[in-house]
């Protein structure tokens, strides 16, 4: 079966996309030849250019699996750059069918407005901003059943039309799995000079399985990898405070695989209920519960994301 | 913003998709207009339901999110229902991009024989087989970077071109979302008398409301719904036997959300380290550990997904 792009892609927003001779046998190679993909607007590529100018480090975060606390460490991450009142740090939450991030981010139900120069995201704080599919709904149950293209636009609409100002980070949140969304955030991201991509997974087999696939799917069309994080290393039970492995490292752990493929581990996050419960309720985690142990773990992962991505 | 296909859709399988007084304004008019999603292969359609024929129960396992043990979920109601040795038990995973049944039910490695009557499944025991995308590549950490019309494809291959034989139950595990994979499930499957789907959920808030969406997406497609299960809904302290509610249901958690759908509420199961480690190692649970409370769980959950399907 072929199953992959092949090793020497010549990438989707090349003019070469499914016609050059490496392409021959590649799933994508009717779609990438068909033009769908790279036929864009040039005024459109543009544009995201040109919105990409003001943004310093882009950064994409990446799982295989769902439900592995993407979008938690995306927000914790995105509240510690925030600690640094000298920088401007944003949100992007380009997962169509399954928005969480003004939930946890506590902006549910508030409106992005349109002004002359673009959509506005919503603040959290002064220098903290999101934009998400979920601050575009009449009612946050509403679902987004979108095939593939129509996803495509809005992360294409999101890039060029957002107006974040002048930002140092802009940290954008992604659907598991390795279709529609990551081909198109590739597709746009690759020529605007994309830092890279911070990929997380859970201990246990079955999610290390999945990351694999991704790290293999941002080897294939050129995403940099910042690093591994490793989320729900481990519990402490709030009643005997000892540590408990609920998702067991069967294989290693993410520390082991990303030796093995030669990457940054950058570090491990324990399950926290009080994290889970403050993402639920969309209030700041380091606020309430500034030296817990969780919080110490994500500013110290906010310390190997800095230097990884050369400040 | 119009982010939902309308309340009176006409089905994407009618002849009326996208041309119906409803579907103005619809984000799926187009597509379905352009006749992408209608106008199938009639043979294809034939060949499905000529399968599905020898299917007595067609049970699509749902969730919003992902993470939530969707797969974990399919593969232990599968392991019960085929304790009974006079039934057929199948799993069909269409989580393309994210295949984990092979490894959850111990025949990661295993390869997918074709002959003359189709694709022939990976039999786990007599009475039990299981076809995903995962048994057709070269290796488990092969990325399938696929767009939506390919994975469709891939799904009606499995639909028309798998030769089950004769079952009494076939669950369909899927990604999260409600985008292609969903579209195409149900497409194909409610002209072939689909049982209906259970959908999977973590209490917390961030999971259920994706799983709003999830029962919305049903309604508008008419997917009947067998009800919710609550998964990881308590975890128990190895050490000091306390119970833990790490994923906390800050809004109700799924009985709840259930009683306001007024769907049926099929039976929590808890958060195991015993569960998440047979699951990375392919065991059977319930051979190693047939006393447990979650075992007591799982074999509770089938009799009531039995009951409210109408056996």
């Amino acid at each position: 079966m072929e199953n992959e792009i092949p090793e020497h892609c010549p990438g989707v927003q090349s003019e070469a996309a499914g016609k050059a001779s490496t392409c021959d046998g590649c799933p994508n190679q009717k779609i990438c030849a068909s033009g769908e993909v790279t036929v864009e607007d040039p005024k459109i590529m543009v544009g995201i250019q040109e919105r990409m100018l003001n943004v310093k480090h882009k950064i994409l975060v990446l799982s295989g699996k769902g439900g592995v606390g993407k979008s938690t460490l995306t927000s914790m991450i995105a509240r510690v750059f925030a600690q640094d009142l000298t920088k401007n740090v944003a949100v992007m939450d380009i997962d169509i069918c399954g928005p969480s991030a003004p939930r946890i981010m506590g902006v549910e139900g508030e409106t992005v407005h349109q002004s002359g120069s673009g959509w506005s995201p919503v603040y959290i704080g002064e220098n903290l901003s999101v934009m998400s599919v979920g601050l575009l709904l009449a009612s946050p149950d509403d679902a987004v059943i979108w095939r593939g293209p129509k996803k495509n636009g809005l992360i294409k609409q999101f890039l060029s039309e957002v107006d974040w100002g002048s930002l140092d980070y802009l940290l954008m949140d992604t659907p598991p799995g390795t279709s529609d969304e990551h081909l198109s955030i590739a597709q746009y991201m690759l020529p605007c000079q994309l830092t890279g991509a911070i990929i997380v997974t859970s201990p246990q087999e079955i999610s290390l399985l999945d990351v694999r696939k991704e790290i293999n799917f941002c080897r294939k069309v050129n995403i940099p990898i910042i690093g591994i994080v490793e989320n729900m290393s481990w519990f402490v039970c709030p009643k005997c405070s000892k540590e408990s492995e609920i998702f067991l490292a069967t294989t290693g752990g993410a520390r082991q695989m990303a030796s093995e493929f030669n990457l940054p581990f950058l570090g491990q996050i324990p399950l926290d209920h009080r994290l889970t419960q403050a993402c639920d309720e969309g209030i700041d985690f380091f606020e309430e519960y500034s030296d817990s142990a969780t919080a110490s773990a994500f500013i110290q992962l906010v310390k190997e994301i800095k230097a990884h991505i050369k400040e």
